[in-house]
């Protein structure tokens, strides 16, 4: 993508009521902008990050086995009824009145309607196990919304629901979503940790957090040092017996703020013992039949009986997640994205436009980025060195190559790593292949 | 992917409220659930075809030049009130308030928004011109939602905005996105005629709908018949002048009921005359400074002077178009998708679970399939071999090959043209071969 076409309104000034990283460095990267409190238009910039992060969550909830499908925004009150959270919910749901006067309300979570969709159609034990998502909008009204994407109103989210016959099976559902999402995370470039967690308004007696570890972090959470570096189980086979990997991480104490035993936290070696601030970045639950139960949701078993089926609801906060890695990847002069997230893959600088030179080297080595599928943005604006250096900082990049006259006539460009700041002077030849390779 | 791991609720009654072929087949074949009036969920299937229009529609904008950003659902009555429309538009917008006694609206349409978002960041006109895009879901409370997702209140659009200096640069714009909904309808395997069409609510002087001619249209079209049959513009510079594919088009008479002109129409020979039911899928205007005027949206021209921005818009309506595009192409087993958006790309049946070879053949078959990238569904499920070929039918993949014990005891397995009803007797090897040509 060349600048010039490209729609990138980046700020000079620091917006005044941008209290943490992420929200700071998103508005003044052009990545959003704010409509209504809590409410965002996705600039070109963030609109490319949560795509990929939205992918990557895709592409592991598909090896999990789990089937994407898609439910509506606007619910009818009458299924929250059913499970009598219409009245429980509070002011946090969005309660709307169509033109009919039926009252609805914009979905802030879908336990309700999938379960209702989930009893429409399956009948035998013998369709189980199933596990269906879907990647929508949601909206809570938060009273006070705050810190950007990280507390919206309107927000992205990936909900998984499994459903099974026994709770034996439901556990196994449990695990292969909880063994997903450390995939998931590791593959966005961060370090999300499974907490034992309150369940709060979705219910049930089994619930992880994954919390990534910042600074900024809403809460407080305690874990041994080990799981944050723990590797994750990469390549599995997803029908086969996962119990080990969750067994590995939940034998070692983590915990937020709510479910936090402080004896038991002091029996982890005083040099493993961690406690940090921490953003929840996913959270799934084993409820049973909290929804099946009231909503008559049932399938037959083996011997021709009703059961209730067993169930779990599995989030991944994807807007959220667009701001967590930028406050777990950023320096004093912007965002540093993880490769895999990134929204372009190298960043090209030309240094002087008016050189003819120098302009056929950036279109020639754009084009050859183009063409190796690095995804280049190519900044040929007129804007002096300096505004394009700190704005290639500032949107973050993994790469940077800055093309000038001086070293073209040397044939050489500069390759800078925008995580270390280590600069290379290198051919041009020399600077894609080291790209490529990066990429590999 | 294995039937028996998937999520496919076919219906084998057809449902009485559904009226025409599209919203009765995607009913019956478990591609949407209705959860209330004009709302549905995209059940797995649906979800598949949904995505892939939304792709190819998105492939295709990117090629123009046009730039994705999202806007959100939920907005701010008070950008409404800037344009006037937000007391014009009538009870067909769903409106709502908020915790805090705000008044808010689900978008029905995004001009408003993407005026105060261009506004806010672009200053001169060497930013122009501009495109930018969103594919986003929204909402028109339609008093009688009706044809499924034809006429749905919960639905998927694209929606692009243009932003140019003057009207002539404005007019290049509209033909960019003139020539690229010819390309995109092309590649969707439909035939849809550009005519000149109603501005309606959206406003301005220049409009053409894009129409699907299909006899349960909604509305009376009239054309020239050579219109239907011309080819897509394809490989084309969207930076050079595409004024030759605009006037090609609109020198011959096509025009939706409110803009027909019995005269003209009478003076095409009579041969050519086709008048038609036709089914709208997309929607193009240009009208000027209609927003950018009361919202105060300007750019500096080269003499320093604040001029209106010069303003487009252009919509596909993206979930409509599953609906369309079945109406155009089915027949009385069932839906015949065109191959770039059939949900898979092959059906797999193997006609006995219980014989081992059958089992061999047909999962290796299976698994050849997936390694060519040909996205099979195997049906491994346990149901009579006419349920097999009924429900296969009925999902309308264009291909089907059958694996049962007589043919493979001879070496044989049959490949079925969904569209023809043509049969093959062929080896696994030619038959695979066979497929993986039909989608080179």
């Amino acid at each position: 993508m060349r600048l010039s076409r490209y729609f990138l309104p980046v700020l000079k000034e620091t917006p005044a009521d941008a209290t943490i990283a992420s929200h700071r460095y998103m508005l003044r990267a052009g990545m959003i902008k704010q409509n209504s409190a809590g409410i965002y238009t996705w600039l070109p910039l963030g609109h490319r990050v949560l795509k990929k992060i939205e992918q990557i969550v895709r592409e592991e909830q598909n090896k999990a086995g789990a089937i994407e499908m898609l439910m509506p925004t606007i619910q009818s009150a009458d299924l929250w009824r059913e499970t009598g959270r219409y009245d429980a919910y509070g002011p946090e749901m969005l309660r709307i009145t169509d033109r009919h006067d039926r009252e609805m309300l914009f979905g802030p979570t879908n336990e309700d309607m999938i379960t209702d969709v989930f009893r429409s159609f399956v009948r035998s034990y013998k369709d189980l196990p199933k596990m269906l998502y879907h990647i929508q909008w949601k909206f809570r009204d938060e009273t006070r919304p705050r810190f950007g994407v990280m507390r919206g109103r309107e927000f992205l989210m990936k909900d998984t629901y499994s459903f099974d016959l026994t709770k034996e099976d439901a556990v196994k559902s449990y695990n292969k979503m909880f063994t997903a999402y450390l995939n998931t995370f590791a593959r966005l470039g961060i370090k999300a940790v499974p907490m034992k967690a309150d369940t709060g308004p979705i219910g049930g007696d089994l619930s992880h957090e994954f919390v990534i570890l910042a600074e900024s972090g809403e809460s407080e959470v305690f874990c041994h040092r080990d799981l944050v570096e723990m590797a994750p189980p990469g390549d599995v086979d997803f029908d086969g017996d996962l119990s080990h990997i969750f067994d590995e991480r939940t034998s070692l104490y983590a915990a937020t703020e709510e479910m936090h035993d402080a004896e038991e936290f002091a029996k982890i070696p005083e040099d493993k013992q961690l406690s940090a601030r921490g953003i929840e970045v996913g959270h799934i639950f084993y409820f049973g039949d909290k929804y099946s139960a009231p909503m008559n949701a049932t399938v037959m078993d083996s011997n021709g009986k009703p059961q209730n089926v067993m169930m779990g609801s599995y989030g991944i906060g994807v807007s959220r997640l667009v701001g967590g890695i930028i406050e777990a990847c950023h320096d004093e002069n912007g965002i540093v994205w993880p490769k895999s997230v990134s929204p372009f893959g190298v960043g090209i600088i030309n240094l002087n436009l008016k050189d003819e030179d120098c302009g056929i080297a950036a279109t020639d080595f754009y084009e050859k980025c183009q063409a190796a599928g690095l995804d280049p943005l190519y900044d040929d604006s007129n804007d002096r060195g300096g505004v394009k250096f700190s704005r290639m900082d500032l949107i973050g990049l993994p790469y940077q190559v800055v093309i000038g006259p001086r070293g073209l006539k040397e044939g050489i460009v500069e390759v800078k790593d925008r995580a270390t700041g280590e600069r290379q002077n290198l051919s041009p030849d020399a600077a894609l292949n080291l790209l490529i390779e990066a990429f590999a």
